[in-house]
């Protein structure tokens, strides 16, 4: 069992994978069209077409951003901001263009002091990276902070990373955000509660003008015909979606509950995962759970996480069984 | 018919088909792994596996390309070197990432100035892009060229973009290459001869070393599943290939007859498509093919191909097909 990764542990909606079946030979060999894609994807978060990129994963997206918001140098070296521990893009993509990331450590329970990202940010500045709900811990900001800072540290750019934010239906997608807050931009995966991780399938949304020099980084064929085609369907069966979010929601309410059981730290989580602090044996434990087809994130390296495994929160049949590999070796542990 | 973007006209294999249809929701749900991808390309061109690095379509590498040259800058604007006419996409990521593209203008009869390439880099020059066989003309040049210029211009870097190069079966890609010439890379595409565009799958070929930076700007799981399942099946598939291949010969020298037997100039092609100089009623040309279902490429605005455009060479029933159109748009158009 993959719980490691935060994907869909059921996969994509049998709607989209009757979709995929239909397509043929003449769609892999000529290059995709994303119209119908882009329109759905519009749809769904209730804005214009304009305010829509589609990316290549949401990867593809934190790229992007980054790429556009360095182009013009002054001398310096570009930077971003962001919170540690986070997800490892921001940093991994501002390196290899150029850039420099600082990183602003959350407090014990992972308290995002907005104060303090306000203040990291420097001439040198061009991007705030922060995803909500958090990762690792799951944890939910409100969104008027994010608003708040958009405006405080306005041109620089905010990336609102809302990888997650299916699972606790908030987000900062409205239809006046953009107007407002042109340095604003939300990314949006639909790896997660849609189940696409392997298809490849994320996206940036905000004003036209703010996304298009990203637009300019992004090349002209950067979905396959796969993903283009998967996108609408998947888009529409939003009773797969909340199914899934369901499924996940439980599950991270069956595993915050077995490891309190357990005595074992949790977070509360707004996402598909749960961070655990299984303690001083993480690298046993992760060991042994993987030795009984259990595949967990080891996050124990980074500030805050001292101990720390993530588990993904798929659907409960699986969860019940990573719960019953976990009580056993956090026993044996003991 | 689409004969503008120089695609496979048949699509893909069938095998790859097969194996595509046997794909499930779990590999849409799940983030894919390349091994088997990358050692089978590794394997097709006769290169060790680290000096593969696989792209979201060969626009990707490109892109990376210019991302790891642009990441150290000392206060001027960093510039690529090229030629025109050219694929446009060199000169718009160069842009999109905060480059300037210098442009050296090719011959009457496209011919390649090494001398002027060489000539027109200058301390800012980070990459020089050529493309052999040459796009939109499909002039091939010779190999020993390329090395003699990847090794006056070192250690800038020379992209060598053989986007088409399975179409003349020649390539700059043998043992010892990579390591006479660190400097030097390959851009390969699935794109065409396998018939994959639709499904994404390219590669650059270079030095592991080289390759590095490269490697840092593409995302993790930049390749879709189903391209990452594509890839082997299409790779051994060199009986399909090589009938396309066939195909797209046979195809290109019934274009060149008919042109000579319409009066409409042409140039000698290596690769899957001919540039047509229709004259000075292109643009009604280009309707009227469209008008009977032929889509072309009109190339008229670019330096050098006035009046002209670029017909895809695919299957022959397509490309009998197509001939029979504009024979009927000239002679009507007299």
């Amino acid at each position: 069992m993959r719980l490691h990764l935060n994907e869909n542990t059921a996969g994509c909606s049998p709607a989209v994978m009757r979709a995929l079946q239909a397509l043929g030979r003449q769609d892999a060999g000529f290059y995709p069209d994303y119209d119908a894609a882009r329109d759905a994807v519009a749809r769904l978060f209730g804005v214009t077409a304009d305010s829509v990129l589609l990316t290549n994963g949401l990867d593809e997206g934190i790229l992007a951003a980054i790429g556009a918001a360095f182009r013009d140098r002054h001398g310096g070296v570009p930077e971003t901001v962001g919170v540690a521990p986070a997800f490892d893009m921001y940093e991994i993509l501002t390196t290899a263009l150029g850039g420099k990331m600082v990183t602003v450590p959350l407090g014990p329970a992972f308290d995002l002091d907005m104060e303090a990202v306000a203040r990291a940010v420097t001439g040198e500045t061009r991007i705030v990276f922060l995803t909500n709900p958090h990762n690792p811990s799951g944890r939910f900001y409100p969104l008027e902070a994010f608003r708040d800072l958009a405006k405080r540290i306005a041109p620089v750019l905010l990336f609102a990373d809302e990888a997650y934010a299916d699972f606790c239906s908030a987000t900062l997608i409205a239809p006046d955000t953009f107007a407002r807050h042109p340095n604003l931009v939300v990314g949006r995966t639909f790896s997660k509660s849609y189940g696409l991780a392997g298809l490849r399938a994320g996206t940036v949304i905000g004003a036209p003008e703010t996304l298009a020099p990203m637009r300019a980084v992004v090349p002209p064929y950067s979905l396959n015909a796969w993903a283009a085609a998967a996108l609408p369907v998947a888009v529409a069966d939003t009773a797969y979606r909340d199914w899934y979010c369901r499924e996940a929601r439980a599950s991270r309410q069956l595993l915050a509950d077995a490891c309190a059981r357990l005595d074992l730290p949790t977070w509360p989580s707004a996402a598909n995962f749960v961070l655990v602090r299984v303690g001083a044996k993480v690298a046993e434990v992760v060991g042994a759970l993987e030795a009984r087809g259990v595949t967990v994130r080891n996050r124990s390296h980074e500030i805050g996480c001292d101990g720390c495994v993530r588990i993904t929160a798929g659907i409960v049949d699986d969860t019940r069984r990573a719960i019953a590999a976990l009580e056993e070796v956090v026993c044996a542990a003991r």
